[in-house]
C-alpha cells in the first residue's frame, strides 16, 4: 500500500498543530491521470460526493421534466444542504409534485446545520423533520423518480429496492466498476454507499462533465444536473458552506461536491477533467484545501485573491482573533504547480 | 521524525473507511516510560487537557478556600463543559463570590454544545454569553484567583498578565520544561497555549496524580483538583461527553481530560502513571479510543463490558441503524496488551 502523504497542515501560531494525509487523483474521461498522489487505487466510500450520479435516474426517467423541476430542484436532488428554509421548502415542493410528503422520506431527521435555523424551530416549539436532513433533496428525488416510474417508493432506501438498484447501475456505469456486496456500506441517510477506487471516481467525474463514455441520454442528464448545481450553488450546500462559496468564487467554471469522511468529487468541464479526494482521517477541512489547491492550479488561479480563503483558510477563536490556519503542504504545492495551464 | 502509527480505525460495514495516526506515552512521575508509540518527543499544544495545571494558582493562592469552592467548582475550573444550565450557574456563582460577573470573562461566547440547551436560549430570545463558553469555569477561576491575590483581572488572558504568568510557571514546573515564546500559540478562549513534548505531558500527569516532584502545596492542590474532577465528572464535561461518561464508568479510579485537536491527558493515581495522547490529524474521536484502550489495559479491564462503548464505539445513522464503528488498531491492541497488570 503506498504511503499516503501529508497534503494539508494546520498551524497554530507558527507551529504545525495537526496534519492531514490525503490521496488525490486528477483524470480525464479516458482515465489518463494528470495527477495522482497517495493511494490512488484505494476503494473509498464516496458518500454524498456522488449524489449527482444517484440523481441521474430522476432526470433520465423523465420524472424531473414531468414534475417541472428546474435548476434549483436538480441542484437540491444532488445536495448536502444546511436545512435552511429554502432548502426545506424546495424539498417539500418536489414531493408535493408527486403527491407525496415528508412522511415518505426515509432519511431520518436531524437539526439544521445553522443555529439560526434551529432557533426558528425552537421558538415554534417544533423538532426537525426529515425535510431538514441534509439529504432530503436527494431523497425527494428518489421518491419522485419512483412515483413517476410507477414504482412504490416505500422502502426505497433498501439495497434491493428498484430505486437503489437504479442508482447502483448508474454508479457502475459512470465509474466503470462492478459493485459487489463486499463493497457495500450504509450511509448516514440509510441508503447504500458503495466503495469505489479513487482513480475511477476521478475518471467518472470527467465523464459526467464531458459526456464521454456515457450513453447520450445519460450524458445529457449528467450535464443538466452538473450545470444546475453550478448555477444554483446555494441549493448544493448553503450559507457559509465550502461547496457553495467555492463554486461561487470560481464564477461557474467548476463543480465541487463534498462527501462525509473527507471525500470530495469535482470536475472542470472546460478542461474535461475530474478530481477525487479522500482524506485518510476523514477530515472535511483538509479535503477542502486539497480540492481548492488542485482546482486553482488547473485554472491558473493559485494566486487569485478571491480564492485565498479556500486555499489557506484562517482559523479564528471565539473572540475573532486569528490563531492559525490551514495550508497545503509543500508536497501538495509542488505537485499542484505541475498542473498549471 | 518517527513514523506515527495508525492507532484507530473507523469502519463502515466491513471496510476501513478512515484511519487515525496517533502518538501515546504512559509514564511514571520520574519519566520512566511504560509505553511509547509514535512521536513521543513531539511538542504538542495540550490545549484544554492541562486545565488542571492552569487551575493550580486558584487553589494554591487560597482563593478557592476564601471563596468556599468545593469539588464542583474546582472540577468546573478545570473543565471543558457543555454549557448546560448547571455549568453556567456554577460559573456565575464562582464569579459572584469574588463580586464579579460574566462581564469580566474574556473567553468569548459560543452556543452550548447540546441543542436542548440552545433551545432554551432561543425560546427566551437570548444569545449565548461568555458563561456558556466551554472554558467559562477556567476563566471564572482565573478571575477569582486574580481578585483574591489583589491583581486587577482586566486583561487576564494576555500572555504577560500576572494570571497567565502564574499559569505558565505552573506548567513549566509540573511538566519540567521551559516555555519560550516560540512555543506559544493562542487558544480558542484567547489565553496562551504552550507546546510541550508529549512524554513530558505524560510524566507531568503522573506527578499531578502522585505529588512526586512537586512542592507540598502544589502537590496538595493538584490532588484536590484531580479528586474533585473524578468525584464530579459531570462538571468536567457534561451529558453524553466522553470525559464524564468514561470517568463514571471507571468508578473513580482514573482522571481523563480532553483537549482540542486530538489531545488527551489522563492519570491513574493508584498506579502512579500519567498518560498523554496526540492524534496527528486532531480528531477527538480517535484520541478517546486511544486513551480508553490504554487505561482499560492498565487496569486489566480490556474486556469489561461497561467499557466496550469507549473502546469500540458504535456509529449509528439518523435512523439509528448501526453503520460501523471505531476500533483500536492491531498495533494498539498489541501494545496495550503489554500493559496488563
Amino acid at each position: 500500500m503506498p504511503v499516503v502523504p501529508i497534503l494539508v497542515e494546520v498551524l497554530r501560531g507558527s507551529l504545525v498543530e495537526s496534519a492531514h494525509r490525503a490521496s488525490v487523483v486528477v483524470s480525464d474521461a479516458e482515465g489518463r491521470v494528470r495527477l495522482g498522489l497517495g493511494d490512488t487505487a484505494r476503494a473509498v466510500f464516496p458518500r454524498s460526493a456522488v449524489k449527482i450520479v444517484q440523481a441521474l435516474p430522476l432526470v433520465e426517467s423523465g420524472a424531473a421534466d414531468a414534475y417541472g423541476f428546474g435548476a434549483q430542484e436538480l441542484a437540491l436532488a444532488a445536495a448536502s444542504h444546511n436545512g435552511e428554509d429554502w432548502h426545506v421548502a424546495t424539498a417539500a415542493a418536489m414531493l408535493a409534485r408527486a403527491h407525496r410528503s415528508e412522511a415518505d422520506l426515509e432519511c431520518g431527521a436531524h437539526w439544521p446545520a445553522r443555529q439560526e435555523d434551529c432557533g426558528r424551530l425552537h421558538v415554534a416549539g417544533l423538532k426537525p423533520g426529515a425535510l431538514h436532513n441534509n439529504c432530503s433533496g436527494k431523497h425527494a428525488g428518489f421518491v419522485c423518480y419512483a412515483c413517476h416510474a410507477g414504482i412504490d417508493p416505500k422502502g426505497y432506501t433498501a439495497v434491493d429496492h428498484p430505486v437503489q438498484q437504479a442508482a447502483k447501475a448508474a454508479l457502475e456505469d459512470v465509474f466503470g466498476t462492478v459493485l459487489g456486496v463486499e463493497s457495500c456500506g450504509i450511509d448516514g441517510c440509510s441508503i447504500p454507499t458503495w466503495a469505489i477506487p479513487l482513480d475511477r471516481l476521478a475518471t467518472g467525474m470527467a465523464r459526467l462533465a464531458t459526456g464521454q463514455g456515457l450513453a447520450p441520454g445519460r450524458a445529457a442528464a449528467a450535464r443538466r444536473i452538473m450545470e444546475a448545481s453550478i448555477a444554483e450553488p446555494f441549493m448544493v450546500a448553503g450559507t457559509k458552506r465550502f461547496c457553495t462559496d467555492f463554486m461561487t468564487a470560481l464564477g461557474g467554471v467548476a463543480y465541487a461536491k463534498t462527501g462525509a469522511e473527507g471525500v470530495f468529487c469535482a470536475a472542470i468541464p472546460s478542461l474535461g477533467l475530474g478530481i477525487a479526494v479522500k482524506c485518510d482521517d476523514g477530515a472535511s477541512r483538509a479535503a477542502e484545501v486539497v480540492v481548492a489547491t488542485v482546482i486553482a492550479a488547473l485554472l491558473g488561479r493559485s494566486d487569485a485573491p478571491e480564492l485565498e480563503r479556500f486555499l489557506r483558510p484562517v482559523l479564528t477563536n471565539w473572540n475573532r482573533m486569528t490563531v492559525g490556519g490551514l495550508r497545503p503542504s509543500a508536497e501538495l504545492v509542488e505537485a499542484a504547480a505541475t498542473l498549471a495551464p
